[in-house]
């Protein structure tokens, strides 16, 4: 059996991630591929709880080290429970966030560094990486109006965090994009969800080519 | 202000060390030192959250590699916010397990090595050690008779492992005493309460003879 192909969507807060991760896993199906859609923290009913204890923390919210092993955590349960079985039996992984998440938020906007982050995940998820990311990227207006369309999400512990934190996040993804050309596509979230969908399958196509391929 | 002693008991279950943690901090309060007695996993209110989910796991259980790493984000957690504080304001701290505790169970038991263990203290808790680590040892025989005693508490996820799983995790602690004989005791936790409190105090005299000296 064809191993599956791991697809993870990046970006900061209201930029379409979850709504676009969707989209593609229905057109994934539609070609006759078994998807798996999934999103971090979470996924799992494992790292599920953790999610809960990050968003709400008890008592006096975690700091910035605390934060960093408990999403390294939540993913190592995902990954071992569900993403790589999945991929392993063939099936695509649409995620909602992965990796890059991590460090973005605690490597770059925490200053906890990316060789930390990375440690972590050799440590959680033995260097699981995605085969294509795709950053979606939004203008800090549309982001605003998006977030204020939420009820109640976006003044969660992470969400809620000052616009400085968030550009920092932005330019991190960016960042990493700009490093890695092979494994990355910077979409443009702007324009209707539709059009935001054709430039998804546009950047996803040369995995698809290459697995039918095999 | 003279900087606190950082105390941690560590050993088996049913060996005796929340006992004689507590006779420990009442005998270091006798003479007039303040002192902070916590436990592992836990200690704050992050940390209990996490010791839950350690101790009774969603979903399927943690691996090996979720479990040291959610180990981890209790400990950054106490010690950021409970352990440093207290040492930095002069009091000792009496903490019922610490890091070697991860490195016998994940890092002997579930052979996840030492070198992740010691990454994720590093990356958690920026390495902090004990000034003195007692390692209680006890028989076979008196740790069963003690778990034996115990209401429910020894079927927990971690405590409810075998046998074999048990003696590697006894020998791991033997073996980190006999690496570092100047930051361990090896203590004899056969006898009544009062004869190991007795040796207990035995390995803490020049600890308490140095700071006086401070």
């Amino acid at each position: 059996m064809t191993r599956g192909r791991f697809i993870a969507f990046e970006g900061g807060e209201g930029v379409g991630k979850s709504t676009q991760a969707r989209l593609l896993a229905d057109a994934l199906r539609e070609r006759g591929l078994r998807v798996a859609v999934t999103r971090e923290p979470g996924g799992t009913s494992g790292a599920e709880a953790i999610r809960k204890l990050l968003l709400a923390p008890p008592g006096e919210g975690w700091g910035p080290r605390a934060e960093a092993l408990l999403f390294a955590a939540a993913r190592s349960d995902h990954v071992s429970r569900l993403i790589r079985p999945a991929l392993d039996g063939g099936e695509w992984v649409v995620c909602d966030r992965f990796l890059d998440s991590s460090r973005a938020y605690q490597g770059v906007a925490l200053d906890l560094g990316d060789e930390a982050i990375m440690d972590l995940h050799r440590i959680g998820s033995e260097e699981l990486l995605p085969d294509l990311v795709l950053v979606l990227q939004a203008s800090p207006e549309q982001v605003a109006r998006r977030l204020n369309a939420r009820d109640g999400n976006a003044s969660d512990a992470i969400g809620g965090r000052d616009a400085t934190y968030h550009a920092k996040v932005d330019a991190a993804f960016a960042g990493f994009a700009q490093s890695d050309p092979g494994r990355y596509a910077l979409i443009d979230g702007t324009g209707t969800i539709e059009q935001v969908h054709a430039r998804v399958m546009h950047a996803v196509t040369p995995l698809l080519q290459r697995s039918e391929r095999c």
